[in-house]
């Protein structure tokens, strides 16, 4: 047993989606999330830059004491995990392999596209993780540099959204793929667009909500859950931009009444840690 | 990357079930499986002496040189699970918490139903992994004795199945769950006989193929799954009895040709591991 909280973290709002899950299927467990809103989107940055803000996040996640991490961000993750599994003393997870293990499960075509930003297509790191289990998968990978503006904007459901979604999942009309890997964890919002578009045949998958099962094996198998019995710790956010935005997203997407602090993580020094 | 094989361990031909879902969901990896068939029905004996037989089983697969251990038997998780994963050296996973988690993924009104043996259901194992999670959840537990013998006898689709079934599951009938634990590797062979009794209203959760997840997150998390590009090793299957019975169940269950050896474990000293 162990009843700190668990930390997330993301570039910005994306990873609401998976604090959403973590709220429905671990009600007990507490959590502590930080957006690095001010300086999104990571997916253009290099890995090394995406590395070195994901260090500062963790950093402040830990000075929380916090008992897990999860890297509620496929750009950080595909660029920082395994950095920080072995800098941070607590278990660390990435939404890319429970992703990949919840698309291999599901395709029955063994055709699995997989859409994200600019720096998680780059990386490879789906293609491989899908293929390093079953190499007689066809994997089809899809940039959208444009989706996440589009939900940090909070225009998630608008009629720009859907010409944009359109627009850039025209590439999949001929690849005949049967899953489809949402591989950011802002695509969540934009969900019911994206399956409009690709048709009720494509089994859409939430690497973030995924995630999940994951995190609550772990919290198993290292016998860290929180004991019900436990102290009720509140749940904490954070945001590095103005709360105002943040807010207005994570009440809506998390049906509750969400105030965010504001931190300045940038001007954290990875030597306080 | 850890190109040895995974153990999987039961009374019987029960975890086999477990098995049918890592050859589906993990194909790249190696099985050794035992079954302690010369000594089943684990059920109604003391967990004193589960735990011995399954220490015996665990020594005997750790001498084939595996890297992780699946207790694919609900009574010897929650008689030896503990004791087993401070013993070896490598991860050690049960049937029980994943179970629950799949349990509480799925309920919607909250009242889930748990069928198991008599040593199962008597440790309260999955009630305590469910309530852990979610005290609000109300847990109907029932012992179901008769069922492993019909799987074993090789009746599981007989007429006098279908009476057994039907007989022991009126417990249900007023208590209103929405989900149904099948909480002994032995049951999924009985799956479309409770699923006609309980209704298609009732989801019915496999234990052990909820554990194939765990299975793979695990191998994700410490970095050792099998390199796809490594030697294949062949799989293997021991039982303790005679392999006329396992062989037959086992190849229609997997739908493989299995050749089982026999081994005889109960002369094992654990000194040996």
């Amino acid at each position: 047993m162990d009843n700190r909280a668990i930390g997330f973290m993301d570039s910005g709002v994306g990873g609401l989606t998976v604090v959403r899950e973590a709220l429905r299927q671990l009600p007990l467990e507490s959590v502590y999330f930080i957006g690095d809103q001010a300086r999104l989107p990571y997916g253009p940055r290099s890995s090394h830059e995406v590395r070195h803000f994901s260090e500062q996040m963790a950093a402040f996640l830990m000075k929380k004491n916090i008992k897990m991490l999860v890297i509620a961000c496929n750009t950080a993750t595909s660029a920082a995990l395994e950095d920080l599994k072995e800098k941070f003393p607590i278990p660390v997870i990435g939404v890319i392999s429970p992703g990949s293990r919840a698309a291999l499960k599901v395709s029955r075509n063994r055709r699995i596209g997989v859409i994200g930003t600019e720096g998680t297509i780059k990386s490879g790191a789906y293609e491989r993780a899908i293929l390093s289990k079953d190499n007689s998968v066809e994997v089809f990978s899809l940039a959208c540099p444009k989706f996440v503006p589009l939900v940090e904007s909070n225009e998630y459901d608008s009629s720009i959204a859907k010409k944009v979604v359109a627009e850039t999942l025209q590439y999949f009309d001929n690849k005949d793929v049967d899953t489809l890997v949402l591989g950011c964890t802002h695509y969540p919002l934009l969900r019911p667009i994206i399956q409009d578009v690709m048709g009720p045949q494509v089994r859409l998958i939430d690497s973030g909500a995924e995630t999940i099962g994951t995190v609550s094996a772990l919290l198993d198998y290292f016998d860290i859950a929180k004991d019900s019995a436990g102290d009720q710790i509140e749940d904490h956010y954070y945001t590095t931009a103005s709360p105002k935005s943040f807010n207005q997203i994570a009440s809506q997407w998390l049906e509750i009444n969400v105030k965010a602090d504001k931190t300045e993580i940038d001007r954290l020094s990875l030597e306080d840690k």
